[in-house]
């Protein structure tokens, strides 16, 4: 029977980490936030989602989502909505070209895995709803363009509309209360600026205490200083932004990371209750990419924080020697440092605070390294067997 | 002869801690602050500045300061400021009383003990420069009012102004670009609501980095943030805090208080670079206030934190069997818990953070109980000997 046939689409996804923070939403059901962000995507080669989406008439129980081999609840709005919203485009199609087969009817049957490392605490969301509806929109062949998935990813999880481009990413916030217009667009492709890199440290801390979407609410509600984030400075810094990554001027990218990074914690701080992400080990690498700038003189690293205690630091392929070479001669011992093939010398480090090397030594877990990336794609690799079953890869 | 006499007076003055900060100076030779600040003035019996002001023709060297001991620099601008105020005040009395001795123009010779613990890191800037000027005003005996003393007082550290009083005290900024009108008035002695309590836990940190001077130079020249807390925020919260002070509301008294702390720290950790004074050990003191507050059903306790890592926890005398009763089940084994006597049994703390309640065991050195107190008073005890000698006591 044709109608038992299972079709399906393999896709992988990056991760992006914002140099101007998303943080408020105006809109909780749309995710429409209160400011526009700034990503840098992430390579594939390092961190990425892996998703096949399928769908069959013989998947009898309903849609399904498997995450790193766990079920996860399909039935929640997030998914509901992107499922929602592509399977109306496919119907669209199959209505207008009689040739197309009936399936956006068809339970969907989902598989996807990160190969992010176990524990890391990395922001998997972004990179899981833009595989996901990417995956989706190649099951369902569709035409759409990447910014128009940009908006059904948005809805899974705001920051993952981001992860549906590689290089340099800006998630416009829109106006229009239906959040059509609340997309990403490309600022520029990572050939742009092949050069950029980013070291993550991957700090041990407490299980987060409050999840990015309940603490972006209490902000938006408690803090008088998120207006001015909203209103005043968020706005500056994505202009300076654009400008420092279409001139390649790795100094003012750099001033606008490590400042929007702090601003964005600043108005946590001042939520009520006050919110911490930030821990002594993650402040301790702060002052050590201070520390880099200052004994450099110039600027040749940029720290910025995501809702967690893990540092990205971003720099240039032609200071890798010194700025992972430093950090390499303070956390050596730490696992990370061989990625695809390269060896870092260690370097020492004369005049950097005594009590912040010794908080990282004994606070990182592990470090990544990577550097900017592409957006999703392809795969021939997929997680569901021909006959439907997942597959552990 | 008449003028190798050895004149003197001697005070004690207290330590205030602020409850709507100051930070941000618009004038930095005359200490003008950016917004007015409300403080509580605590016991002396517990924490006390004591200074002998004394002038002879006999001292020779020229005026000095002796600091706990140690020789103190008194050729810098604040307390040059403090002294050439007060001169001036004299002078004048002598010129339009002949029967006062011309005392004026004699060296001074100032020394001043704190009975704090040592390395407890609390600011003693305050207390100091309410005792120096207080010390010396006596030893005028001029008939300057209190407030006219802070307006000197505060030349030498800003919020030693605040210290010229007991109780609760607002040091209005003021608009005059002189400062004749930046000064402390009293919204209340200490008898308008006597059981107003203080628990301060001393935590071990590092060394400050940034000075308070030298931060509130940085955050008023890179912090957008720091604009709405000086136009918006902290006007505001002093409405809000006079109006708790006066009708003994302690729970707006108290969501003021942690507020505020929190908004002023995060104007520091929006300061370029940024500005850290909390660490580990102080937010998790936030948190078991946190815990404190919820598990009681009301509001029982707050917290603020100056430029460094202690955090100060205000509470009323009818919930101390309550507030020290749980610190004290948590942290017992410091010291400080014998204050006047008074025993505090220790309470359980079921349903509190486990993490916080190990970092405040690990980073707590002691514990100072006091409350609240009255300003500045004379005291007989003389730090210096009737030859003119430094005394230790």
């Amino acid at each position: 029977m044709s109608d038992e046939k299972i079709y399906q689409a393999s896709v992988t996804a990056p991760v992006n980490i914002a140099v101007v923070k998303y943080w408020g939403k105006r809109d909780q059901n749309l995710n429409l936030p209160t400011n526009s962000s700034i990503s840098i995507t992430l390579s594939q080669s390092d961190l990425r989602a892996h998703t096949t989406a399928s769908c069959s008439a013989s998947f009898d129980s309903g849609d399904s989502l498997l995450l790193n081999s766990k079920p996860e609840d399909v039935t929640n709005t997030r998914v509901q909505a992107c499922f929602r919203e592509l399977r109306t485009l496919r119907s669209i199609n199959e209505s207008s070209d009689s040739s197309q087969p009936k399936i956006s009817h068809l339970p969907l049957r989902i598989v996807s895995e990160n190969n992010f490392p176990t524990a890391a605490g990395l922001a998997s969301s972004a990179a899981g709803f833009a595989a996901l509806v990417f995956a989706i929109a190649n099951l369902y062949k569709l035409s759409s363009s990447t910014t128009d998935l940009s908006r059904i990813a948005r809805q899974g999880s705001g920051s993952a509309c981001r992860s549906l481009f590689g290089g340099f990413v800006e998630w416009q916030m829109g106006n229009l209360s239906d959040g059509s217009d609340s997309t990403a667009v490309q600022i520029a492709p990572a050939s742009h600026w092949p050069t950029m890199r980013a070291l993550i440290l991957v700090i041990s801390g407490a299980k987060k205490d409050v999840s990015s979407t309940s603490g972006m609410q209490a902000t938006n509600k408690t803090s008088e200083l998120f207006k001015r984030r909203v209103e005043v400075i968020a706005p500056a810094n994505i202009e300076l932004m654009q400008s420092a990554i279409v001139n390649k001027n790795f100094e003012t990218f750099a001033k606008v990371t490590m400042s929007d990074s702090n601003n964005f914690h600043a108005t946590c701080l001042d939520t009520f209750p006050p919110i911490f992400y930030l821990n002594d080990t993650s402040r301790a690498a702060i002052r050590i990419v201070e520390d880099l700038n200052r004994t450099s003189n110039r600027t040749v690293a940029a720290y910025t924080f995501d809702a967690g205690p893990n540092a990205v630091i971003y720099y240039q392929e032609e200071d890798e020697k010194l700025v992972a070479g430093i950090l390499k001669g303070i956390i050596g011992h730490v696992d990370g440092w061989h990625a695809r093939g390269k060896t870092i010398s260690p370097l020492t480090y004369d005049g950097f605070d005594e009590r912040a090397i010794e908080l990282l030594q004994n606070g990182v877990n592990r470090v990544i390294m990577t550097g900017i990336g592409n957006g999703p794609i392809i795969t021939e690799e997929s997680l569901i067997s021909n006959s439907g079953e997942p597959l552990r890869r």
